[in-house]
């Protein structure tokens, strides 16, 4: 769909209640400093035509409550429990990106809850039913909220063609890196987490790495953390044509070593968000795939608290939470 | 072989005299400041025992004076002229890289010339027969000293799995990136070189490719220079789910923007030398696949001359030179 219609099919869409929203570590970094495209009071986001104040929220789950023009009503009947796929992008028959399935890769690319087009954190939202899927039976509303983040580590999985037999280093045990762990336990079709857990502050991550895999290092080393010691750890943790997995947001670009990385022939990969990914997740969490999602949720706040004990608790308490939920 | 073999493999092997040597980028580095795995005076190399001074010479080509025991003198007559693939590696039943037929990523491996086994200045040098190629018939041994660096862009550009459609940006106009073209336009089975060529210190190299390819960026950026200034250009050139393909040496590792590769789901590779690539390559250099080699030698110095007229020379006088090859 050309920007123009995506315009006009929101409107045509589907109405539904957001009862669920999760706090994303993006949303802090918006809250603290904003290097994702944010738009500012005066120069909108070029797709939404939005400027500042925009309604947060890309982590979402609801119920339908009323079907816009067009909208399929038996894929979605109202009382339908959904979750939505926040990435917009601008659909021209013209984007490389967009016509070749990589939605996400758009130059134009954004968020609902950042870019615009209504946000997680508002009573009602109004969305093309493109981006919306219905949540499956017997899943409550508060995972549903968790899956958006599931996706970015579900892709990022299958961006990594991580195999079974593959040894990993995951840095970061932020909402990506513990999710990331458990699309791996699900490849793996093995209820194990993982093997080694090091606290990076009191033992080094390289030593363990190498002591834990032979001395040859990981076949995949993911950076869900973002900062120059995670990636400087990844680099030395992965063996002879390893892979380092970049699913991080940088506040600083970090310096990389590749003189090692040529040595090893290592190979770094990028992970962004999803696109497509909707569909097989989904029917994996039907599947019961992802057991134990309840015990990331390590807080549910009301609205009105959502500074204090959502934002300002993830900077301050950062040990205690992963993730934290809003509701209405 | 285990270490303990490839050194007896050593004297066993063939004797030949060293006609021509090309002066190698790394060369150079280890001239001015050592960052490669260069034995010191009391530290030896780990698979030839030897410390400085070592002989020098790694990009080289001779005849065969002389048949050590157990060498194929049907393979490798006196007379033949060949040439030698220097890189050396611990080939231990436990090393995962010289298993995996990756000898090029094991951790113990070096390059004769500069971790010793003698080198290509040398007047005479034995070589093991599995390290010693036939250079082809018609092929003089001044191409002969060239191919060692063709075999490293031949090795980068099938690590890249460039395709013949795919829009390529070489930063580094050295013989690596040289080489790289040549390569490339092998592929292409075209007889056409650079479609642009630009000079990044008067022309925005990134302005440039984006407007030869339509906006987009190309699919492959090869950094074959290793500074900051290339590696920002090719992370900022690449499309989406582009490559950056690094095969240069750095002295400073440099900065990566990893948010915008994230945004464009860029995968960084990287290739070391060769492995197991000179016979393809040999073929194609048989069957005249490159043409124009010999313009690329910009020097011909006696070995007495080597300090002033070759590496001074490639230090102070980038512009003129490209190869330069010492005779003894």
């Amino acid at each position: 769909m050309a920007q123009e219609t995506f315009a006009s099919k929101i409107s045509q869409s589907l109405n539904r209640v957001s009862s669920r929203n999760g706090i994303c570590g993006s949303d802090v970094h918006i809250f603290q400093v904003p290097f994702v495209k944010v738009p500012t009071a005066t120069t909108p986001d070029p797709l939404t035509g939005e400027t500042l104040p925009i309604t947060m929220g890309h982590e979402f789950s609801g119920t339908v409550v009323e079907l816009g023009e067009g909208a399929d009503g038996n894929k979605f009947p109202v009382g339908q429990n959904v979750i939505v796929e926040p990435i917009f992008s601008c659909m021209k028959a013209s984007c490389g990106a967009c016509t070749a399935g990589t939605r996400n890769l758009c130059p134009l690319v954004n968020c609902i809850g950042i870019g615009g087009f209504g946000g997680g954190l508002a009573e009602y939202i109004t969305v093309d039913e493109l981006l919306v899927h219905r949540l499956p039976d017997g899943i409550p509303l508060d995972i549903g909220a968790m899956l958006e983040p599931l996706a970015v580590s579900w892709h990022c999985v299958k961006r990594s063609e991580f195999k079974p037999n593959d040894t990993v280093l995951i840095s970061g045990a932020g909402p990506i890196g513990l999710f990331l762990l458990k699309v791996l336990r699900r490849e793996l079709a093995q209820e194990h987490g993982a093997t080694l857990v090091v606290d990076p502050l009191s033992t080094d991550v390289v030593n363990a790495t190498m002591k834990a895999t032979d001395g040859l290092g990981v076949h995949i080393a993911f950076d869900a953390a973002g900062i120059q010691a995670t990636m400087t750890a990844a680099v030395q943790s992965v063996r002879a044509r390893g892979k380092v997995v970049n699913v991080a947001s940088w506040e600083k670009p970090p310096q990389i070593d590749l003189n090692l990385c040529l040595l090893k022939e290592i190979t770094i990969l990028s992970s962004n968000t999803y696109t497509g990914d909707h569909p097989d997740m989904l029917e994996a969490v039907a599947a019961g795939r992802f057991a134990g999602l309840e015990g990331l949720i390590t807080g549910k706040v009301a609205l009105d608290d959502v500074v204090e004990k959502g934002f300002n608790a993830l900077i301050n308490d950062k040990d205690s939470h992963v993730k934290i939920l809003i509701h209405p």
